[in-house]
């Protein structure tokens, strides 16, 4: 990073949109502050930065804030794009708005249904258990019998799920799902970025971590 | 287009995402080809080419899909980069991550709140009322004194607002809000786009037809 670069992260340790942007600046390799924000107690300066949303992550660049995990691992990839380059190639549009596709579903689909695992109850708790079920099976036949999303090597789609790995914990708990017996290529390509990737073995927090927490935040 | 491309457009009339779609073709010169879809009786193609949502729109491109209008509209402007350039351009990684960001919160907040201004009453329909004016007064404060949100020129993110335009008479009635009133600078601009832009005033159906249509969709 040149001298005059400012680079900041508003995030919470255990937010999964937060990961993305973690894993996309360590496989950059681009040095960056991080600042812990309390979600109960949030600091000014992000209420300032992301007044429309209010949430972590954002990304401080010079000052400028750059909000919503997905598009800050465009632009970090945009910016940065001396190495490990994440998106598909510019001659690949078809490539490029299939790896879009695909994380505006885990932004949407995944992430409301997960959550509903552990806030819901009774019917609308049992539809949305086969619901995560069919979205992570959608996901294992994108994946298909690739060893990443992105193909041979870890790309945007790999930075754009990976996180939820490390809840899956909780999803499987509060589901009751045995998600490893549902889709067992998607866990072993799982395990395949833990092993291969540091910028994901260094990010992702413990599972059990993450579920303590959640059972925080459901007290609350 | 060269000879052997297929271009084919699955769309509904009414759909302000598959407006996007039209008009950024529109803006383009593509010639295509439109097949209108009953959403009450979809299409095998449609439900083959976008089997995760069997929504319009799709683009299907030499017999290949492209789903969801935002990425569709990203798609043509990369793919007949010829001409009217709709993204900023590639050096302006911040120019491009408002454009997206503006265009997400239109894709869930605007369209969410807009929606339930028909769809739910008592407290509910009188928080989204508030919070539909809130969404588009912050739309508002993003175009400043722009003549287009895309600066001098109409770009990306008005492809993603002016269908909703469209939509307004829907928005307006149902909510009881005056929406010219609440934002006379948004109105100014959707009227300068139907003006200066034959791609939008070709596309935009008569409000009234949109009106008469959404009271058909309640009664189903």
């Amino acid at each position: 990073m040149a001298k005059e670069e400012n680079l900041i992260l508003l995030d919470c340790w255990a937010s999964m949109y937060g990961m993305r942007v973690r894993i996309a600046l360590a496989e950059k390799g681009i040095p960056y502050e991080y600042r812990e924000e309390d979600l109960w107690n949030k600091t000014q300066l992000l209420l300032s930065m992301n007044p429309v949303y209010k949430r972590v992550p954002v990304l401080i660049h010079n000052g400028k804030p750059i909000c919503e995990s997905s598009i800050i691992v465009e632009y970090i990839d945009q910016v940065w794009n001396h190495k490990s380059p994440l998106f598909p190639a510019s001659d690949d549009a078809s490539g490029r708005a299939r790896a879009r596709f695909w994380t505006d579903f885990i932004n949407n689909k995944l992430y409301q249904t997960g959550r509903k695992l552990y806030t819901t109850k009774g019917e609308e708790h049992e539809a949305s258990r086969s619901e995560f079920i069919e979205c992570l099976k959608l996901l294992q036949g994108e994946l298909g019998d690739k060893p990443y999303f992105g193909g041979e090597s870890f790309g945007y789609l790999d930075v754009s799920l990976i996180p939820f790995y490390s809840w899956f914990q909780v999803y499987g708990t509060y589901g009751s799902i045995d998600i490893e017996h549902e889709c067992p290529e998607l866990i072993a390509w799982a395990k395949r970025c833990i092993r291969e990737k540091e910028s994901v073995s260094n990010t992702l927090p413990d599972s059990p971590k993450v579920f303590a927490f959640v059972q925080d935040v459901r007290k609350r």
